[in-house]
């Protein structure tokens, strides 16, 4: 939920206390599985306000944490709540992805979460990720996908006032979409031995503080959020934008239902051969793309294929 | 995938190949979790062919198993289908779920998987299945929900393809969207204690089985079915359905991505007290309507409640 081009959700106290609620709710599903050794060296590349850098930090305490943010009020603010969870393996510095002051294969691993969505070339700023990573490291990717979101009772008024949300987002150079990109980005940009989990959020009525927290404090404010900005580009009139957000909070009721998944891709250092900035489409095969030219290893993914079609 | 109405799948050669397919792929994902005890009975209201009762009775083979579908030529394929695998412990009888020959209470658990999609009062045949249960019985759900599909590429003739298929099932009394109602609908049925999981079947180009196996030969498979239909109800013509079918395969390809989610529900046989016919909405509090009036226990789900907004 930062960027390093114009950031849609804007930096205003509410947004910065819906960023705090998600974090809180998602913590368990986006990063339970995520852990650095100790002495590793990791580059948060985004960390926006350190929603997710101060899970990250106390999650491995004695990895040493390198998060950089475009926006210097967000690094700040950052770097004021690591402190105030009594963090110390964590130091700040405001950059953009693009124009990175790092050595190449200077880190050993690279964490970027709610990042891509907001970039317009984002397998551009994962190649330059990939680039600092030393061999052997890890690259770990996590983005939404509001294209996931459904709900009962279904509306489209909802889900007009979501693509309200995903229209603006394009607009900005974004896209709300990209989660379901990650393992095709991630290969593009060179990443090897990569596996994507979808991580979904399923909220019923037997989960009241999910469908509190998520529903309505995480996903129903953030497109809320952007009331002003539809109506202003004439994505959508004040009654009708309205009519969607009733719609959506009415899902966290009795017998209601809402559904969003996250994507989370974690891959290793590529060789950097010459395929790697190669298209998907001008490779050969289903996963002979991820054999490299110059590597003679086999891949693990050079499963048998079945007869396509 | 069968009915006590309209089946617009129909029965065919190619569906039944289909059906084949589409078990063999997604046994684990959506049976792995469920087992009868030993001497147990279970209704398994709507086998279809048997697809699921293969599987159903060879997980659980010392429970007893009653088969019924409402179509004779089913059960009959059904029945061949168990009888090649060696099974011993099924029962088949042609039967429609809303005139069930069983007695009140007569069996200890019931599963009913892909059928509720297919009927005009889902509701109405929960409340009947229900009342087929034991007391501390078990009833089992599962279902699809084609608004749970999205992919990349993005084809917005993909996704008008497949809301012809939507548009049809709807026609025909059913609701394809079903899934996402698995929970609201058992609780409306009066049984307790539901627990409803998203089953998501995600396919990027490092499962060249499930690409074929699902997007292509289950999913893609399943929507290219309904062309004829969809062309003569006047819901598309050739050439826009048959871009939309092409761009559904385009997703199992080299950097294509696929996403799909079924709905699995298990809940308790309900006390079946006054408020069990009430529909949700005039109940009282968020979750508090599976707190039986006439039922002194505190429930597992009375969590405490966040401020609603």
């Amino acid at each position: 939920m930062k960027s390093s081009l114009e950031y849609i959700h804007g930096y205003h106290q509410r947004e910065n206390e819906r960023l705090q609620d998600q974090a809180g709710t998602l913590v368990h599903l986006l990063h339970s599985d995520t852990g650095y050794p100790p002495g590793s060296t990791v580059l948060e590349a985004g960390c926006g306000v350190g929603a997710q850098t101060v899970t990250l930090a106390r999650r491995s305490p004695a990895a040493r944490f390198t998060s950089i943010d475009v926006s210097a009020e967000s690094v700040a603010e950052a770097r004021r709540r690591t402190e105030e969870a009594g963090l110390t393996n964590v130091r700040f510095q405001q950059a953009d992805i693009f124009a990175l002051p790092f050595e190449p294969e200077s880190f050993d691993h690279v964490f970027v979460c709610f990042v891509l969505e907001h970039l317009r070339v984002p397998v551009e700023a994962l190649r330059i990720l990939n680039r600092l990573l030393r061999p052997g490291g890890s690259m770990t990717v996590i983005e939404g996908d509001h294209g996931s979101t459904y709900f009962h009772p279904d509306s489209s008024a909802a889900h007009r006032a979501i693509e309200c949300q995903v229209d603006l987002q394009k607009r900005a150079g974004g896209n709300a979409l990209i989660g379901r990109q990650v393992y095709p980005l991630m290969v593009e940009a060179g990443l090897d031995a990569v596996r994507v989990s979808p991580r979904m959020v399923y909220v019923d009525s037997s989960k009241p503080l999910l469908a509190d927290g998520f529903t309505r404090k995480t996903f129903t404010a953030m497109i809320e959020g952007v009331r002003e900005a539809a109506i202003e580009a004439g994505l959508s009139d004040a009654a009708a934008f309205d009519a969607g957000i009733r719609d959506l909070y009415r899902t966290a009721g009795t017998d209601g239902v809402f559904c969003y998944t996250f994507f989370k891709g974690v891959g290793e250092k590529g060789t950097g051969g010459p395929l790697a900035m190669t298209p998907p489409c001008h490779r050969r095969g289903d996963v002979a793309h991820r054999a490299r030219a110059d590597d003679p290893r086999p891949t693990s993914s050079a499963l048998p294929q079945q007869g396509s079609s």
